[in-house]
């Protein structure tokens, strides 16, 4: 297995040169664009490696899956489907989600910014720095790393040039659909997407995922069965922004891409893939990233149908 | 096993006093809503019926996946995909996917309308009617019944009234994506969407894409394995029109509905299921033939995820 | 004034480089894009022309108007408002105007293709035929011209090439907009875009709505001042396809243009404005004939603003 | 002429009970819905007036030809044109004009909430402050009245509530198309629509802009003629939001209708009018100020077409 990821490495190295970095926040535009690492952890306990696996990075939009896993321990399937919709919306992950001067939560899913916002109020505490922390301890208990933190200087870039999700959240306020003060709740968002992580991280948090919610070795059971289907099942059809049908049929297993490189793929029952290249295609998505586990999944018969 | 399907028709049936009739064509809204019929067909070569479940119905919109898989056997997954996209457009079935004056194949996929009939112009055959018999020649033989056929009476209404798939269809030929006569391409399409079948012919078509590409008992190829994957990732991202993301959630298996009341639900590697109510919701889609696939899913953990 | 004519032509005659043909049908991308004329038709009586004033040329969409303005005589303004809006949609002309799955009159208006082509069942006769026939004689009676025919050759490719307003026409069906047989409504519309004109007979039709419907000379009135005012301000706000506003602000007179090259200006009280020059700008309007425009109405303070 | 206006008043008091008062923000819902003034100033140098045309209201949406005037008469005609567009859009006043994850100058016009927001930064001014007592001086030397000042009332409540500008304001900013603070931006446009005027300011400006830019009385020039009939172009075209080419077809003149109540007519070298009654029809404009408009058109033969 190892043999076969450095085989996988080695040849899907040259597409990170297809792609670009991430230039929508100065900070994501410093990454090397030759970085590459795949994690692997399975079922059986153990964990596969290669490549740049423990650079850190940050999380950006796989923080998705755990904000709504977060607002759906905190609330319940039920509640969280009354706030926000599970269709694919055919459109960019930071589209403007709204149609004939209308703003349902048909219009959004958890995996695009708007639904994303509307998960940060949905979570437990007093104060949104409380919401932020309980959402951080969750990211750090999927992960079983405790020193996984906050990249502060990616934060405040996020904050300082945010204006697409300042237009995003002033709209869903506008709606209804945020309550609290938006700049607080955008304050909340900008911090979860600069959680700063790594292959192994993303490849554990899998793991809880594809393993329905308990964490590998102990078994400790995180979160209801039912919560991990939930959230595999939106992976599957929103997770990969609008190139989640291409995914689909290409490599077949949830997984959930962000900005800053990262992809993190649940093979449900089987094991959870961590990777990192931050050069992207249009959509955002890390092509080299997205080569390797078209490749894996090939090698490994990994699609789920 | 029967008697689970027995207390499943039981308990669903209530809901088929909340759906309508569909009514976009005179000869549907004649059906009687009180009909209902699961049928499985299971890879250890065992079937499982209850209700009307040989009761004729036309397939509608199911034969979309079939449509899908004649032109992937006539032309390969390439050519298929630089016809018409994957993703799933956040939109009704028959809606005008098109933006900004423009048609692009990334506006559609093989589940919505304009990629179906798109579909019709890549099958193999001298004319129309060449293509249409192959179509049907390949469902008889998925279904394993050679006594299916068109209904003359759904065909004709179609044709008469179909003026919205006739404003899809020459918004297709505008933009250069269909090339041949509009009205023989059309009349293909309307065709195809008149041929009748029951809930036993959907649930072994299922079961082919659930054995991938395997007959049942004789375990005869028809498509290679690639296909099936195709067309079951499409299913699952856009097969119960704009509610796939919703039946995601709840059922967790590729399927697809037909305005005719039929279901077919494909459980990768176990079984084909189908099922017929033709009370439907507003999305186009079964009311009691989704319930009856949720509590199914529940019972039989069918969900991949 | 001929003078003035003269010198415009010479100033604006570089101008029918930067446009081009209009080539969506083969026929209209055989005119010289040379040609430039202009026809101007005073309420003192006088007229004065310059360049190839009767050169002939297909009306295309400059009938627009004369369709609105036989829809208002044979069914009174409440009627025609019931059918077709008066907004402009900000889109172009050919546009696909209609709104999550739905189309109601506020989305036309007579200026765009599906509007005009709403009109056109709007016309009284027995016949698709006598309806044309009755359009073909006002626009002769408002011309004073009874040579004015149909270009056969124009009519036939436009029908046999345009699959775009069949596409707008099924949709008009789909919604009930149009209750006749689409192809004999289209056939109509054809045919009505194929009447060929000169700069001549358009400054005497624009005269007409200028004088508040009355003829030249004979001061024969042919429809209600009413009438004028409704089809002016509708020039004014929709006449010039996406670029009403840009005209609006330049030369400040309602006019209408036509893919064949053509404008027809209104100067209410004042006069009527025939020019033609087929090089057209990206919105469809004749580059040269825009520019023509603005000029004479610098010079003559043509603006009604 | 007095007699008039009061029998107008009588007969269009009934449609104040017709529409219903804004509420977007709380301090609009307390005007009084039987609240009914009209004032004209016209050429000759006289005034006629009834009704509650002293009665103050906040200016609304008709700042936004004054920010525009001011706008020209910073930066002239080619600048502004540069920065927003003079196309109808299609939708509502405070629509999201985007399309396909761009926003372009097209897609605006200075009538627009996004265009208006716009005009704001191209006023000269070190500071917001200072941009802001430049539009305030304008506006008063404009209706010769040296007491208009802002209600910080409004102010406050628009401030606090106004939260689909912030998300307009914030897409802009995405965009490129302000480079200023965002908040200070919209502070400008905030106390920009809190001016208070009464129905004689209204028709002062009004008759401005009909005078081709000189006072009354004094004939003093404000600003050149060219500004004036760029104003009043787009005033015919998007002056009466999505309700415009509806009142070009019933009232053939400029106006600009504000949420306060408010209408401001322009006839063209003839008058200025100013007419308040505060209930709103569903597109915002004043039910019985349109009503009003439109028999002062019919009765004086206002209409320009």
């Amino acid at each position: 297995m190892d043999e076969l990821l450095e085989q996988i490495l080695r040849e899907c190295a040259p597409y990170t040169k297809e792609g670009a970095l991430a230039n929508y926040i100065p900070e994501l535009a410093k990454a090397d664009p030759n970085d590459f690492g795949i994690f692997i952890m399975s079922s059986d306990g153990r964990t596969n490696r290669t490549g740049d696996c423990h650079k850190p990075f940050t999380i950006q939009s796989i923080v998705k899956p755990i904000l709504l896993l977060q607002a759906l321990m905190d609330n319940g399937i039920e509640e969280v489907r009354r706030h926000v919709g599970v269709e694919a919306t055919g459109k960019p992950f930071d589209a403007i989600n709204y149609s004939d001067q209308s703003l349902l939560s048909d219009h959004l899913n958890p995996m695009v910014n708007m639904g994303a916002i509307c998960m940060c109020t949905l979570i437990k505490g007093d104060t949104y720095q409380e919401k932020f922390e309980r959402l951080l301890q969750l990211t750090r208990r999927l992960a079983g790393n405790d020193s996984i933190c906050l990249n502060e200087t990616v934060y405040r870039s996020e904050k300082a040039t945010g204006s697409k999700n300042r237009a995003l959240a002033y709209l869903l306020k506008t709606y209804g659909m945020i309550r609290d003060d938006v700049e607080e709740v955008l304050d909340c968002y900008f911090r979860a997407c600069s959680i700063q992580v790594c292959c192994a991280d993303l490849a554990r948090i899998g793991f809880v995922l594809a393993n329905h919610g308990r964490l590998p070795i102990s078994g400790e059971r995180v979160f209801p069965s039912e919560y991990a289907s939930y959230v595999n099942a939106i992976l599957m059809t929103c997770g990969m922004y609008d190139g989640s049908g291409e995914f689909a049929v290409k490599v077949g297993v949830p997984a959930k891409s962000g900005v800053g490189g990262g992809i993190m793929a649940v093979v449900p029952t089987r094991m959870g893939i961590g990777i990192y290249s931050p050069a992207l295609d249009g959509k955002g998505n890390s092509v080299a990233g997205i080569k390797a586990l078209e490749t894996l999944s090939q090698r490994l018969y990994l699609s789920i149908f």
